[in-house]
């Protein structure tokens, strides 16, 4: 069995990406970094989005407004930042407060900036397989790691567990396009699928993203398959200072015997979010100098 | 085995439209129909539309610019339409010549007026199960002829052969969706599947769209399954005046003898998609009133 390393690959990417970002003369791309209110958990996420793009050499504007917020004054302040050509990428951290309807604010988002892929838009041109679009960074990462690490859709079977929108339709929806690294018979299972084990045991790319801790146990996976574990689940440990341990949706032990490939939790598909939130960032920057140049 | 027959179901859905369109004091729902050039096939299908949408009280205005048209010159027009507030929905009849760029036409279609379902926008919405949208008329069409045949999706294997962007994609995501009649457990099959017959003999219900004339044979279908037929190849036939006939992608005789529903090639699927489109045309009407009265 091997291991798909995702800290090792996303570092890679990582470092792909300053050297491509040192060598732009001028400004270099701008992230805009939108954190309502003072959620622990989005504190954490956008500080790591921040530290990654000063790595790269990514500017950060880091914009925090109070959790008291309207949605007509959020609405405002994106389209600012949708006009100011000063900023490539804008993101607007999830989770935002319940009187804020989020998806009305990822649309409000302008589709080149969106480098979250949550735009309606966006979605939409993964379907269409239209590469001047955004694809969410969770989804994105995936394709990354596989290609990476050697594995090509093309005529294998890859089963979905989950139909969300950030992950299991875009990814069943890059796993289908008639592209290099793509080409795969898909198949999405969810809550409502009957004889679940019956049609994982079909996959030879299993992708779990269903948020239930070692759902996927070995009965469920084929011997040979890959299996790429999305799933950040706490579960209560009380050997740890935390309280709690952190499991994927595989059960990693019992799977990782019989699989030819397999992701850890964590460093798996967690590291690759931010790095591909970067690529589409200096992916944005490029496509906002070819706009400008009129190309 | 009992025949789900197109017609009869597209008859139903135009009668209750008629009886909707009548019931509207006032202005009538209004359908721009763009034509260009003059393809035999779209003059057809185009005069098709203008009388279904007689038949139902929905005003048609055709427009027939010349095969000349520049695409600059089509934007023009289509941007005329979508400020028009006398127009309700916008089709642009497919082919448009090779000097246009379709996929740019159906993007510039407003969104809200857009009762083809092509635009990008409303593609995502299909995924994002927004109902503010429009879904394509094919697949449309064949939600509605299996809703109204009590096939209910929920905890069915629902396998999808083609992954077109105006079939295989958005039915897909349609039986996938988390509502009453869909839920079902999705596989989309093309091309470069691997064992195809394998996959194809474990679909409740098979939804054949690849174009290819009696693709499906008896061999790939389970007993009892439901087949929906939405391929139209002529096939050469010397004994028939036009010296072709019309067939689907499934061998219907012989599939039909062990399924327990199938769509006829022609009278199935075909005859929906005009009243989808009639269909999609009344809301956008409906939505339209709505948006006017600031609700």
């Amino acid at each position: 069995m091997d291991l798909i390393d995702g800290n090792q690959i996303a570092t890679a990417i990582i470092a792909e990406l300053k050297a491509e970002v040192a060598a732009i003369g001028g400004r270099k791309p701008c992230l805009a970094l939108v954190r309502v209110g003072e959620d622990p958990a989005s504190i954490s996420y956008v500080k790591k989005k921040e530290k990654t793009a000063a790595e790269i050499g990514v500017t950060s504007r880091v914009i925090l407004p109070p959790v008291s917020i309207t949605q007509a004054e959020l609405f405002k302040l994106i389209d600012d930042l949708n006009a100011d050509a000063a900023v490539d990428g804008i993101l607007v951290q999830s989770p935002l407060p319940k009187h804020i309807d989020e998806v009305k604010v990822f649309r409000r988002v302008s589709p080149d900036k969106d480098v979250d892929g949550f735009n309606t838009i966006n979605l939409g041109k993964v379907a269409q397989e239209d590469d001047t679009g955004f694809v969410a960074c969770t989804p994105a990462g995936i394709m990354e790691l596989l290609a990476r690490s050697g594995v090509d859709l093309k005529g294998k079977h890859v089963v979905v567990l989950g139909r969300s929108l950030i992950v299991g339709k875009p990814i069943a929806l890059l796993a289908l396009q008639k592209r290099a690294g793509a080409n795969g018979t898909v198949t999405v299972c969810h809550s409502a699928t009957a004889n679940l084990p019956a049609i994982t045991r079909q996959a030879d790319v299993l992708i779990a993203a269903i948020g239930r801790p070692e759902f996927v146990t070995a009965e469920m996976v084929k011997p040979g398959a890959v299996v790429i574990d999305v799933g950040v689940n706490r579960v209560p440990d009380p050997s740890k200072k935390t309280g709690y341990r952190l499991t994927g949706d595989v059960a990693f032990a019992t799977v990782a015997r019989q699989c030819a490939k397999i992701t850890p939790v964590p460093g798996g598909v967690g590291p690759m979010t931010v790095a591909m939130l970067m690529k589409n960032t200096v992916k944005a920057f490029r496509m906002q100098a070819l706009a400008a140049r009129g190309g």
